[in-house]
């Protein structure tokens, strides 16, 4: 029997699930749930509806596990623990400093509704946070690393088409080869913010527009460019569309560390991510979680869970005895 | 309360998980169990005893966790399975081809005994096992590569020693630059054992020895060498010793695979180890898995287990509030 999946909200996140649970054939796209005009919503899955938001409870009971594809900012906080009340649930929030909070809030409201709701699930955090924490407790004198990039960073692109006079922007985040380097051979050396990554803009201006005025206001933005190296190219909005359409990201969580008897030795553990696609990669990485929402779920578990919490062999369509033969 | 550790077999093994427990405060070495004479043993820790292997069930109810650090070939089918009978246990038991066989063996022993035992913890088995499981249930449409090295290969350095003429030999496993270079671009490359690795071997010979008769012979090795590209130095045996003493090990474990609607994005995982000490990085896997086998144990669940049952959170001495903090 497949895993019936809900998909809530029907953006870049939500289409890449809906391509995601088609490259899994145990699952199955039951409904996906918009606050726009349903009739206005057009989704690739034939066998599959689309419904308004308002109408979700209608579906309790048909769906095994909803997959909650609102933003970090505004609407995760509100959404998941409200539908962790009815259905087991997986999200994406990534407001790292946040976390706990929500970890509360969703935890109270899954357990009152006797489901499991996942949260944080991605590649950071998500995949990059595990990483972080299998090789913390494998190395433990030692020094974390991670660095974003090659890739397009939406706030930051969203900050500078802010600015007067900015059409469109897509800003790329870009870790400087000599700290990536440096951190490989094990120096462990200590890197400001400014040290560890590059921010490059690619700016449609109006016409007329003061392009060093625009240039100054984006490269002293506070929190956003004033703590970077930042380059701004000034470039047509046809070259923006035919260089700068697609969603790239990726980046790398790196520890280096010591052991022995006078630890003599260093060690360097690295994952990296190289990613054509940013939504449909943590799409993909959402679907895997949701097979292990599911499973606990089925055990009778409840309440909020992370990445942390999963045995690795829930999230595989493999049976236990073909997992012993890859191990 | 720390958690009390036993080692059984005090090689190189043994002595990098005393070198780890150090560095785990909540963990505490409580003997080393040898089948030399333990008045022969020297060992780093005050605090803990040397005993003969034939003792060892004197320890029941003194250990929480006994990591076993024999061999795959003849001692750990044996040993591990004796000792789970009375003893949370974790090994590392790397024959691929017969962990279904083990598992089955010491999953019986461990029921029988009410513990808990933990088999093919380390890297590979371990890690790499893990990493390929994580990264196939997020890209379910893809290709695994594992490459191994640089690094010294143990049983390849034997099979050298055996030759007549031999007096010593170190081997190194080398990845081909070219092959890991595609498979990193996402070319997803069909790729023969030859196009994998290379094998360079440094070999001290006896005096007269026949050299080109030695080389041939390594380099027609079945199994070991003929399927590769070898290259063969002979060199002083103080060559050797300076240039060859360490036991550097490494490796990277690849998926590239594709999403999208009609596949049409790529992605590249890469998890890539760089070793200074293969034993001592085993080692320290080891403990942290120590650490989820006592955690386990406390709760009651018996039975083998591997490293893909474990939920990371178990693996590390950080409380779960903490561990909110670094997802």
């Amino acid at each position: 029997m497949s895993i019936r999946i809900g998909i809530y909200g029907y953006g870049n996140l939500g289409r890449g699930i809906e391509n995601a649970i088609r490259q899994n054939p145990d699952m199955e796209l039951v409904a996906v749930f918009t606050r726009r005009d349903p009739a206005s919503v057009r989704i690739n899955t034939g066998t599959a509806v689309v419904v308004s938001s308002a109408s979700v409870l209608d579906y309790v009971g048909k769906i095994d596990v909803m997959l909650i594809c609102g933003g970090s900012a505004t609407d995760l906080p509100g959404q998941t623990p409200a539908l962790a009340r009815h259905f087991s649930v997986v999200d994406s929030f990534d407001t790292h400093a946040r976390i706990p909070e929500h970890f509360k809030n969703v935890d109270a409201a899954a357990k009152e509704g006797g489901n499991v709701a996942m949260i944080s699930v991605g590649w950071d955090p998500g995949m990059f946070s595990l990483n972080r924490l299998y090789a913390g407790a494998i190395l433990p004198d030692g020094a974390d690393y991670t660095f974003w990039g090659k890739g397009v960073s939406q706030g930051h692109s969203d900050a500078i088409r802010r600015i007067d006079g900015v059409l469109d922007a897509k800003q790329y985040t870009i870790p400087v080869p000599a700290a990536l380097d440096a951190v490989r051979r094990g120096d462990a050396p200590t890197l400001t913010t400014r040290e560890k990554h590059t921010r490059e803009c690619f700016v449609v201006a109006k016409e007329g527009a003061d392009l060093s005025r625009i240039e100054k206001e984006i490269k002293e933005m506070p929190n956003y460019f004033a703590d970077y190296d930042t380059t701004v190219h000034f470039i047509s909005k046809e070259e923006l569309q035919r260089d700068h359409s697609g969603i790239p990201h990726g980046g790398v969580v790196i520890r280096s560390g010591k052991t022995g008897k006078d630890l003599e030795h260093s060690h360097v553990i690295e994952y990296s991510l190289k990613l054509d696609s940013n939504p449909e990669f943590t799409a993909s990485v959402i679907v895997a979680f949701a097979r292990a929402a599911a499973r606990l779920q089925g055990e009778g578990v409840t309440g909020c869970k992370t990445v942390f919490d999963i045995p690795p062999a829930y999230l595989s369509p493999k049976s236990y005895d073909e997992l012993l033969h890859i191990l």
